[in-house]
C-alpha cells in the first residue's frame, strides 16, 4: 500500500454563495486561508457539507482554479470528487489531479441503488483507468446515510489489492464506530479518517489518522487541541469538549447551523446562505442555536472571531 | 393548468455503449427511430432506464443533439433533465427547450436526504427562473425507490399552483397505485403517467394519460394495444398479457434484463453492454431470461424482430 500523506485535522469547507446564489470565489478563498491559519492540516473541499453536490463539475473546477490561483497550497486540498457517472469523475479528479491536489474523496455513484459489489468495483476501477495518473490519490468516501450505497470492506480492500499506489485512505462517515472500528483492524497502514470528530480519539487510539469533520469549519483549534494530545492524560477530557460541541450543533439542520455559526463569528451575516434544496436556519432556530453554544461557554468560537477580526 | 400534449406510451429509452463504454449515438439514432417506427408515442430520453445518471451532462447533450440532427422529431422527446444542482438542471434544460423538446422529465435533487418541503420547492421554483422560458413543458419524476426523495402531494400541488404554465405533468414510479390514486384524484388535468404498464389501464380508468415505461423498449405493440383498446371489451385480458411480460422481465435485473433482449430480437450482442456501476446479465441469467420470455410466448418480441430485420 501506498504512504498517503495527509493526517490531522481536515475541514470539509463550507461553500459559500452570494445573494444570488452563485458560488462566492472571494469569501471563499479568504475562508480557505482562515481554516489553514486556525491550523487545519487539509482542506477536504467539496465534500456533502461543501453542498458539492448542488454544484455542477464546472462551478466545482471554477472554485478549485481560484484557491489555486490565490495561493492556496494544492498539497493541502482534497476536493471531493464523486459523480454518479464514470465520465463526470474522470474529468473532476483529472482536473484535481492537473492541479497536484494531495488527493481526491470519491463517492460511490449514488444514483442506482443496490447495485452489486462488482458493478461497484467496475465503477472505480474505470475511473481510476479513465484518470490514468500515477499522481492520483484517491481516498474513498463511506457516506451510507446519504448516499444509500455502503462501501463494504469486501469491495475496499479488493481496490486496495488492485490499485495499491492509488486507493490510499477513506472517509468513514457511515456515523457506525463499529465499522470504523472493522476498517482500521482490516486494513492497517490505510489512511483512515472518521467523519466526525466524535471518533477522533477513538479513531487515533486504534490506528486512524485524524478525521475530517464538518465542525472544523467552527471548530479547528478545539479539535486539533485532542490531535496534539491524545496520548496524554488530557485526551479524553479534551475530546469531551469536543464531542459536546459536536453535538450541540448537530441537534440543528448541520450545514445550515455551521454556516449560521459561521456569519456569526465572521459577522457576515451573507455567510448563512444555501443553496436549495437546503435551506436557512430560521431566526427562532438561529436564536436557539448560538444560545445553546453560549450556554456550553463555546469559546472556541470567541478565539476564531478574535482571529477573524 | 396549461395543457400538455404527451399521451400514450412513451418509451424511456435505452442507451447503447460502444464496448469501449462510449455513449453509441449511430446504434442510439436507429433505436429511437426504430421504437417511433413500432408505435411510441413519445421518447422519454435520459431517464433511469437509459442510464442516464451513468453519463455526464454533456454526454446527454451531445446525443440530445445528435437525436436532433437525425431528424427525429423534438415535440416527440422528453428528455430526463434531472441533476442534484440548480446549475446543471438547468443547463441541461436550457439545452432541450433550445431544441424544442415536448418537454422535460425532472427529478428531484436526489443527493441530499431528507430536505423539507421548502427546500425541495425552492430547487424547482430556482431552476424554473434560471431558464425563464415559456416554453418549458416540466414533468415531474417521482422515483423514490431510486432518489429516496419523494415528491409529495403537498409539493406537486405547491409546484402546480405557482408556476401553472409550466409544471403540466408528472411521472409517477413510485410502484405504488395508491399514490398515483391520489394524484390522479387530486390534479385533474395533470399529465400523470404512471412508471409503468402494469398499472396503465387502472391509469387510463382514472385520468391518467398514459404510461411511461421501461419495457417500452421491448413491448410498444403489446402496451399500444391495450392503449388503443382500453375502453373494449378486451381491455383487461390484454393488461393481462402486458403485466405477464412486465413481471416475467423485471423478475432480473432491469435494465441489463430489457438490453439483453434487445441483443436478442435485434440480432446485436453489443447492446448487451452496460455502463457501470451497472453490471451485464450472466450467460445463465440470459439464458434463463430468454427461456422465460419464451414461455409465456412473448411473440410481441418476435413481431419486433421482424421489424428490425
Amino acid at each position: 500500500m501506498a504512504s498517503q500523506h495527509f493526517a490531522g485535522v481536515l475541514v470539509p469547507v463550507l461553500t459559500p454563495f452570494t445573494p444570488a446564489g452563485e458560488p462566492d470565489a472571494g469569501r471563499y478563498v479568504a475562508f480557505c486561508r482562515f481554516l489553514l491559519d486556525q491550523g487545519a492540516d487539509g482542506l477536504a473541499i467539496f465534500g456533502t457539507t461543501s453542498e458539492a453536490n448542488s454544484m455542477s463539475g464546472a462551478e466545482r473546477m471554477a472554485l478549485l482554479d481560484r484557491l489555486i490561483a490565490a495561493g492556496i497550497p494544492a498539497a493541502k486540498l482534497m476536493p471531493g470528487a464523486g459523480a454518479c457517472s464514470v465520465s463526470e469523475a474522470a474529468t473532476l479528479i483529472h482536473h484535481a489531479v492537473g492541479h497536484g491536489c494531495g488527493g481526491v474523496l470519491m463517492l460511490p455513484p449514488f444514483y442506482y441503488k443496490g447495485m452489486d459489489e462488482d458493478g461497484l468495483y467496475a465503477f472505480f476501477a474505470a475511473v481510476i483507468e479513465r484518470v490514468g495518473s500515477a499522481a492520483l490519490k484517491m481516498y474513498l468516501y463511506h457516506i451510507p446515510p446519504v448516499t444509500q450505497v455502503p462501501l463494504t470492506l469486501a469491495l475496499v480492500g479488493r481496490l486496495i489489492k488492485d490499485f495499491p499506489n492509488t486507493v490510499v485512505g477513506l472517509k468513514d462517515s457511515s456515523g457506525d464506530w463499529s465499522n470504523t472500528a472493522a476498517m482500521l483492524k482490516e486494513f492497517p497502514g490505510f489512511g483512515i479518517f472518521p467523519g466526525s470528530e466524535v471518533f477522533l480519539l477513538d479513531g487515533l487510539r486504534h490506528g486512524g489518522v485524524g478525521c475530517i469533520t464538518a465542525s472544523g469549519n467552527v471548530n479547528v483549534p478545539g479539535i486539533r487541541k485532542v490531535y496534539e494530545n491524545w496520548r496524554t492524560p488530557q485526551a479524553d477530557a479534551l475530546q469531551a469538549e469536543i464531542t459536546l460541541a459536536r453535538k450541540t450543533i448537530q441537534a440543528y439542520p448541520m450545514v445550515p447551523a455551521l454556516k449560521r455559526i459561521v456569519a456569526h463569528f465572521h459577522n457576515d451575516p451573507d455567510w448563512a446562505a444555501v443553496r436549495p434544496p437546503m435551506t436557512r436556519l430560521s431566526d427562532a432556530q438561529s436564536a436557539a442555536l448560538l444560545a445553546d453554544l453560549a450556554k456550553i461557554g463555546f469559546t472556541l468560537g470567541e478565539r476564531q472571531r478574535e482571529a477573524a477580526e
